[in-house]
C-alpha cells in the first residue's frame, strides 16, 4: 500500500502516519516527492485493512498497490486450470476447447425437460441446464418444482447422458442438490454468500459461479478464492452481464470480462449471453462474440415453448435457435483453432 | 402488461398474440392506435412472467403496468406503520420521529464495546449495532468474533440499557443471532438471500432489511415482501448507497429512495452515511441531509480508536464526530418537527 | 403514450385527465382494467412531452409506446445503408463488408504519421484515422497539432492512397475540418452537442457518431436524427464503451448495441476497441468479438512507439500487434462469409 | 505517479521502465518491497500521460497520486470563494449564504414569464432562471424561443429587477447569450465542451457549469479548471444529478458531491433537484437534503401551469410548491446558522 500526503503536510504528521503503520505491525517507507511525500507500506498483512489511515492529518490518499487474491491467482499457478467434470468432459484447460451448457431456464415438468434434452443431444451438447431451485425476486413467482426438479434431472441424465448443471440457492439445500448434480452453480445473487462459498468450497464437486450484478471482476476472483481456500479446486467462472444504465438489454454483457480474468488468474471462465442479454435474438450474436473474446464456453436457455414458460421465456432459444447457435459457436472456433468437445 | 405491436404488424399477428395471452390464463383487449395496435393484458397473475410475449412475431415491446408488490404497498396500508423495538423504542410512524443507531463496525473486544456503548449511550442514543459476524469481500480477512461478540453485545444491553442491532449473514447462524439481539440486520449482499428473508419473516423479530448495492427499489420492496409475506411485518427498510461509476465515494447515497419509498409503502426507511459514503467526513453532513429528506432515522458506525479499527475504520466517526453528528441531527429534526426518540 | 391511474383513482380524476389529453391536441382512450384503468393517448405529435400528466391526481404512471426516431428507423428503411466514402470504399450495407479504421489517436509528428501510415496500409487498410484537435479532460495535456496535424494528414492521403478519418471538435473548425478530411468523426463528448450535429447535417460528408459514455442507444438514435433530419444520410455509428461501475477497463464494450442497432435502424455500427478497453491487451480479442457479434467493422489505435505516445499510447497498438489484428479479423470474418474491405 | 511491477519482474525489465520513464523527462525513483518492487515517478509534468507504461514487461499497474487540477484546487486557494453576480447579490463565500435560482425550465411566452417571476420575485427569490436556447434529444421536440426568449429575459429583469441566469448551448450563440444574461449556464451535456468552457473562460461573467450525467467530480472540477485557465474567476459549480442503474428517478442525484467538492475546491457549489430527481414530489425534499448537505443553494424549476409545459413539466414545481420550498429551505438554513439572501 502507498499514502499519499498532503502537498502540505507537516513532518510531524508524516511521522505520525509511519508511528501508526508500525503499531499495525507493517513497514513504512517514506519517499519525499517534489510535490509531497508518498509512504510506502510493505509486510503488507491482507487481514489488516489500512484504509482508515486515509483520516490522519495530512494525508492525501490511500492506495492499494497489491492483489489480495492468491489461490486463484496466475502468479501462483502460471498454467490454465482444466476442470474435470468427469467421463472425459472438461472446462478450459491449454487446448482451449468449447463447452456448451444448454437446457431451460426452469425444470417445468418431465415432458418439457425430456424434450430439451433430446433437441440439445442431438447437437453434440454434453453439459444440460435447468434449474429446480429459483431465486425470483418475487415470493408470488413460480419458485422452481425443487425436488422434483432434480429426480427429472437425474432422469435426463440417465436417459440422454448429459451431464447436470443446477443451482444450489442456500446452505440448506446444497448437499441435497450436489447428490444430484455434476455441477453446482452459484449464481450471481449468492455470489458473495459466503457460507455458502465455504461450504461449496468443502464439495468435492466442479462449481460454476456467476459474476454478481453489480461485482468487481476482483470481488469476483475473491469470492473464488472462498472457494479454493476451502480446498475445492474445480471453479469456473461465469460473466453473465452486469448492471449499467443501459436500457435495450436486461444486463450489459462485459465480454472484456474475459481476456482480463485470463490474465490474472488460471481459472476458466464461460459466459451467459442468455442472461447477460435477456433478449433471444441476442443470443445467437454474443455466443459468437464470447467464443471470439476467447472464453472456455457458454451456456444458454433453450426452450420447447418459450413464448409458454414460467420463468425467463423472453431470453430462452427454440430449438431451432439452438441448432443455428451451434453451428455458428463451432465456426467461429474452428476458424480460432478451438474445438467444440 | 401492455403488449405493443409494430407499425406493420399483420391483423393475424396481433390475433396470434392475443391467443397466447388466452393460453396463459389472461385477458387480452386489443387497443388499435394511430400508428399501432396495442394489446391490454387484464387478470394479470403475479405468479406469471408474460415477458416472452416480447419474441412473438410483430410484437414492438411488452410494457409492465401495476406494481408486482402487495403487503408493503401503501395502497394496501395506507398509515406510516411503526415498527416496535420494545421498552417505548420504535422506528417510524405518524409523529416522524428520529431514530439512531450507533456503534462499531465490529465488534473488536469488550473494551471497545464498552468504551463505544457508553459513549453513545452518553448522547442519548438508545440502539447499539456491532458486527459479531462480519461478510467481507476477502477470506482472508477478519470475519468478526462469532458467539463472542453476540456475548458482549449482550453484556452492552445488560450494562447500559441498550437495544442491540446486529447482522445475520446466513440461515444456519439466524436462530442464535435472533436469540441475542433485538433488531436483525439483514445486509446489502442478502437482499436477495431469499432462503435468508423467507426464513426471517418467521422470526418474531424486528428486521433491518437494507438495499443491495445494485437494487432497484421495486427490487427492496419486493425483498421486503418475501418478509412480510411469511408474517413478520417489522421491517424496516435501509438506503446504504449504491454502486455508480463515481469514485469518490465508496457507494452512492441515493436519497431520493426516501420520499419515492414512503410514497409507495407504509415500511419506515433510514439511510446508513457510513456505508454510502465510506469516508468518515461525510458521514455528518449526509446524516443531516438524510433527516432533512424525510428519513425515519439513521445507522452510522463509531469508533473510539477508527486508525486502528480491524474493518472500515475509515468511515467510522470519532467519539467526538459523533457528539457533533447528533447536535447536527437534532437541530434539522426540530425545525421540522421531529424529535430524537 | 400509455397513462396507468391508481387503483384508487376516483372517476372525475380519470376524465380530468382527459381532458388535459385533450388540451394538449391529443386524443384520450380509457381503458378500464381489472385493478385500475389506463388511459391510452394516439395522435401523439412528438414536439409535446406529456410526462408532465404523471403529476395529476390518481396518475400513478406514464408510459412511452412508440420510438421517437424516424428517418434512421428501420420502419422506415427496410434495407442496411450503405455509407460510400468514395473510390470503392463503403462501410455496411447487404454483403456485411468488414471495415477497418486504423491509426494514431494523436498526430503527433509527420515522422510518426508516415510510420504509422505505411504499416497500417501494408495490412491493406483503407481508412486511416489520426487527432488534430483533441478534447482532453485537462487543459494542461497535450491538445493535438490543429491544423498542422491537418496537413500531415493531407499528404498521408496523398502518399498512401488512404481515406482519412479525424475528428472535429466545434462548429468553428468544422469546416476546415471537413475540407481535410474524408470522415468527419463526432466524438462521444459531442454526441448530443446538437449545434455540431445540424451543421454535420449539412455538410455532404460522411460521419462517423459515437455513443456517448453514458448515452442509452435511442439517444445515439435521436442524435443520428439530428444529422438525417438535415439531409445528410451518411451516417456511421460507432460504439465505444460506456461508464460503468467496472474498474478493469476504461470503459465498458457493450456489444450488444450491435444486433440492437441493427434490428430498429438501417445505419452501419462499427466498434471502437482501443477506446472500449483503454488496454492494449483486450483490443484484438475484443476486435474479433465485434466483428463475430455482426460489426461492420472496427476503428483501432495503432503507434509505431506507443510507450513514448502523446496522448492515449496505454491502448494504441504496436505495428506488431496490428498486424495480429488484422489476421484474426479477417479469419473470423471470413468463417462468417465476410470480407474485408 | 508509481508504477508497480509483477511480483515476477526482471531487475532488467525494472531498468528498462526507469530508462523509458527519464526519455519522459521524469525522473524514476525505484522502491523495492517485500512481495515486488514500485517505482516513483518524481517532476510529473501534466502534459505528459505516462499510462502507456502499464505496457512495458514486467508491469503491474500505474497509479496515479497527484491531482492533474490547479486553480480550481484548495490547495492554491484555501479560502472560499464568493461569486459576485453584482448589486449586492453573490453565491458562496464564508458566510454561506444560500441562493435560490428559480423559474420555468423554457421561456414559453411572455405571459408565461411574467406569471412565473412575479410568484418567484415575491417569495424573495432574486436570480431567475429560464431556457431560451434549449438541447433537446429530439430534433422534432420543442428547442426554445432563441433570441425572443432573451427579449422577454431582459423584461423579466427590468421588471422584477431579478438577475438572469440562461443556457448557453454552442459558441455561435454565447456572446449574444452573454450580452442578454447575469449568468451564463453550461449544461451537463457541454460540460465538456471544451471550445466552449474556454470562450466562456475569455468572458467577463459568472458562470454556471453543470456536472455531466456521467463525470467524475474530479472531470467535473478539470473542466472547471478550463474556465479559469482563461481568466475567468466567477465559476459556480452544480450538482443536477448522474445516470445510473437506478430507475425511480430521472438521474440519481448524489449530494455527496457538496462535501467532497468543497474539501477539494474553493468554488461554491449549488444542486439541481428539478433535474436531480426528475420527479416533482421529491423537489422539495432534495432541495432541504441540499441545503442540510451544504450546498450554496440550489436552482429549481417553476411554472404557472405545469401540466401545459412545453418541456420538463413533470419535475417543475407548481407556484404553491415554490411558497413551500422557500419555507422549508429558509427553516434548514437558519438552525444551520444560514440565510437565504
Amino acid at each position: 500500500m502507498l499514502v499519499v500526503m498532503e502537498r502540505t503536510a507537516l513532518p510531524e504528521q508524516v511521522q505520525h502516519v509511519c508511528d501508526i503503520i508500525t503499531k499495525l505491525g507493517l513497514t513504512p517507507h517514506p519517499l519525499p516527492g517534489a510535490q509531497r511525500t508518498a509512504i510506502g507500506i510493505t509486510g503488507n498483512k491482507d487481514q489488516i485493512d489500512a484504509e482508515q489511515l486515509g483520516n490522519l492529518p495530512g494525508v492525501r490518499d490511500v492506495i492499494h498497490v497489491t492483489q489480495p487474491f492468491k489461490l486463484v491467482s496466475r502468479e501462483f499457478h502460471p498454467e490454465d486450470s482444466r476442470v474435470e467434470i468427469g467421463d472425459g468432459i472438461s472446462v478450459g484447460g491449454g487446448d482451449n476447447p468449447i463447452t456448451v451448457m444448454a437446457g431451460p431456464c426452469s425444470i417445468e415438468s418431465r415432458d418439457q425437460a425430456f424434450r430439451v434434452a433430446e433437441a440439445v443431444a442431438a447437437q453434440g451438447t454434453r453439459i444440460y441446464r435447468g434449474g429446480a431451485y429459483k431465486p425470483r425476486t418475487s415470493p408470488y413467482t413460480f419458485q422452481g418444482l425443487g425436488r422434483e426438479g432434480l429426480d427429472i434431472l437425474a432422469e435426463v441424465r440417465e436417459q440422454f447422458g448429459l451431464k447436470i448443471i443446477t443451482e444450489a440457492i442456500d446452505t440448506d439445500t446444497l448437499d441435497l442438490v450436489a447428490s444430484y448434480t455434476d455441477i453446482v452453480q452459484i449464481g450471481a445473487r449468492n455470489m458473495q454468500n459466503f457460507s455458502l462459498l465455504k461450504k461449496v468450497g468443502r464439495l468435492d464437486k466442479p462449481v460454476l459461479l456467476k459474476r454478481g450484478i453489480a461485482a468487481t471482476l476482483q470481488e469476483l476472483l475473491m469470492s473464488a478464492e472462498y472457494i479454493l481456500a476451502e480446498g475445492n479446486r474445480r471453479v469456473i467462472l461465469c460473466e453473465r452481464g452486469v448492471r449499467t444504465f443501459a436500457d435495450h438489454t436486461r444486463n450489459t454483457l462485459d465480454l472484456s470480462a474475459v481476456p482480463y480474468v485470463k490474465r490474472l488468474s488460471h481459472l476458466p471462465i464461460i459466459t451467459d449471453p442468455s442472461h447477460g442479454t435477456g433478449r433471444r435474438n441476442k443470443v445467437t450474436p454474443l455466443s459468437r462474440a464470447s467464443i471470439a473474446v476467447g472464453a472456455d464456453g457458454i451456456i444458454v436457455e433453450v426452450h420447447n415453448q418459450p413464448e409458454l414458460a414460467l420463468s425467463d421465456g423472453v431470453q430462452a432459444l427454440t430449438l431451432d435457435d439452438y441448432e443455428t447457435l451451434i453451428a455458428d459457436v463451432q465456426k467461429v472456433g474452428s476458424v480460432l483453432g478451438r474445438n467444440l468437445q
